[in-house]
């Protein structure tokens, strides 16, 4: 295990980091799996139990939580926000705060090369589909066919990309 | 008073906190009222004036400026931005940064059990209201009626929980 | 060159800093121009190249990439994000990360004395014009005229301001 993190970071010792990762300041990890070059931005949170895939890049203030898993080669870019609670309650019907047992995590799973931009919210439960791509700004709120472009909040297909879903570029 | 700190937080000595307040790392908090209970998620900053009532959840990513009160078991989900000026402007009409006299700062009230999603913006001068539900990536314009469940840009009423303000789940 | 800055800050040698610039605590810093009298808030990165004007105030929470121009006395909310890559992938056709060459940065300039309320994600390779207004949670899709204020996602005219573009309200 090798990995370059610059100052004022938290990281857990549970932390499963692969080779080559790159992590900039402020970022805090806990019980997650970090793949192979992973990039790391600034303000990154990435809770228990999420899944990064190798050569993936995570950009400044994002949050990744519990429940989310990422293929390779997946761009997350800044200021977005995954989510696994689809009814979130600080309390129970007691009023009493909520423990780990009185929530059901919702999983998300991003496919292999798919690009995400900034500023983006995605609702829980959902799969978004091989080097698909999420404008910026979008709100995702149901699955993302592979190699479909998606913008809007909600987010709705704009295009599906003509050089199939394994294609470098995007024309 | 007593509360559990992580690492590499920035807690001023005016701020006012509850019992048993759990705070993550990265938070920064000045002059501002922490109620019983209370949980804060990391990269959180809430500002001086600021009220939260007991027993409240606010996730990572998350900002809560002067003016703003959360009642009891408020949920606000990561990534929320409140805002408190309605006309902002880094400069008065000289051209100099304005001071604390030059801006009007209006209030905006989220009342008990009410839960504000992931990504949510609210525009200032508004009252959510008791156990109402804000949907992932919303921006709220304009009050929102007890119960009520809203979501989109502006947010618009989707349906009202048909159990009553007080019940504990929303079907 | 004079600033302050609160505790936990990363700020690069690279950076050049006006006089009387005041920095918030988990700001990150580097290769970037930040001119007189601007204001930083909490969880602010700044990256190379980007230049900040005299008397801007720049709040929480939000990220100015390189490409990104602020003349004199801009407002930037919290939760602002702004992107200077169109079609951002994390690897090259060979799956390799992306390394400097395999980009294009494109630029963004705001003009003198515009706002740009928080929770606004800019898309790149735009203009907003002088004293403009972004309404809070908007995306920015195009260009923004001189006082126009806008509004959505994404982002349309509301109306403009009737002041003109060097007045100091916008009634």
């Amino acid at each position: 295990m090798s990995y370059q993190a610059n100052h004022l970071c938290l990281i857990a010792e549970n932390v499963k980091l692969g080779e080559d990762v790159r992590i900039r300041g402020f970022v805090n990890l806990y019980g997650c799996t970090i793949g192979n070059g992973v990039r790391l931005g600034t303000f990154v949170e990435i809770q228990k139990g999420a899944i990064i895939g190798n050569n993936c890049k995570i950009q400044s203030h994002t949050f990744i939580c519990e429940g989310v898993t990422l293929e390779d080669e997946v761009f997350v870019g800044h200021g977005v926000t995954f989510t696994n609670d689809r009814f979130p309650r600080a309390t129970n019907e007691e009023g009493l705060p909520k423990n780990d047992n009185e929530w059901t995590c919702e999983t998300t799973l991003v496919k292999r090369g798919a690009s995400i931009g900034s500023g983006v919210t995605l609702l829980c439960g959902i799969t978004i589909g091989e080097r698909a791509i999420i404008g910026a700004g979008s709100v995702v709120t149901k699955d993302v066919p592979p190699g479909a472009i998606v913008a809007g909040n909600p987010a709705r297909l704009i295009r599906t990309q003509t050089k199939g879903v394994n294609a470098g570029s995007i024309s």
